[in-house]
């Protein structure tokens, strides 16, 4: 099988999903390290693969281009174990799928660069960020109380997609420590991805 | 057939889409208006409805919920002409979902936000979102040039997710007339749904 082309950086959660899923169902690729700070998604070429300039970015060989982390990690996992078999439980993966990247991604996310990549002192990073990504992580622990995963009762694209940036929620000032439920999902996922705990 | 329950503020193209889907398909639906800026989706009974607090949000005679209005349109519209048949199109679909997500809304339906119903004055406005809504715009009309829609060259959901702000952006102080592609897919669009033309 020739490998897909995966262009992404690997300071990314969003990238770092695409890898997720290709090794858990034994997807070859090729990965193509590809720095957001460094400009190369702004670049001429990159921006004639994807013109929203944006990684992940995976090419298979017959040159077909797909954006978006979702987008593609729906793709890659159509007909796997990674999406319920129930239409209702699919849309609900979709549902936290979509939250996760308008909700959760803008603070979680966008807190642990501005702290980490960019270096920024407390004082200059947008208090709301805090606020909003607490109140994601609020809404992830009521949810996962009494439950092993987000969807269905086993892991699916939803866990994956939110596991990301939660994983590594302490980079961005975040303390898990006070949203139990999400802390022992994030040992569990990461378990069943073979990751290391971040933390 | 018993209708599904909408909850959704009209003045929200995330809300509307819920309602172009329904209407275009023939499902039965019950409206109950929720506004956002009374705060009546962050009251305790909406609360316990959507812990996430975010319309649009729909109930299932049986007691089901879903929200997300693009994970409730994809469930709505499964099997239907509005998500392609062949896999690879309807990633693209989800791709440009996700895209308009991530990289549309938050610019223009937000720059409307603040101008139309906070009735903010320009210089109080983010600039940096007159540059990301003009950026989302130009990739948007790049994309469109001799094609008629997003995907697959027909009506889908990539098309009413998209077009439920864009068709408002002259609302948030963006000009169409200068992505004249746009311009003319939002009223195809439109004529498609049976709108009156927005602008």
């Amino acid at each position: 099988m020739t490998p897909i082309t995966i262009r992404g950086d690997s300071m990314s959660g969003n990238c770092l999903k695409v890898k997720f899923v290709c090794d858990l169902l034994g997807i070859p690729y090729r990965w193509i390290e590809t720095s957001v700070i460094r400009g190369e998604t702004r670049t001429p070429e990159f921006l004639k693969l994807n013109p929203a300039g944006q990684v992940p970015l995976v090419e298979w060989p017959d040159d077909r281009v797909l954006a978006q982390s979702d987008a593609i990690i729906f793709h890659l996992a159509e007909g796997s174990r990674l999406i319920p078999a129930d239409a209702f439980e699919r849309a609900e993966m979709l549902q936290w799928m979509f939250w996760e990247q308008y909700s959760h991604e803008t603070a979680i996310a966008v807190r642990r660069f501005h702290k980490t990549y960019l270096k920024k002192p407390e004082h200059e990073i947008d208090p709301s960020l805090m606020k909003k990504g607490e109140r994601a992580l609020a809404v992830m622990n009521d949810h996962l109380a009494g439950k092993g995963y987000f969807v269905g009762g086993q892991l699916s694209l939803a866990d994956i997609a939110l596991v990301a940036y939660t994983r590594w929620a302490h980079e961005g000032g975040f303390d898990l420590g006070s949203h139990p439920h999400v802390r022992e999902w994030v040992k569990r996922v990461e378990k069943d991805l073979g990751l290391s705990h971040a933390a």
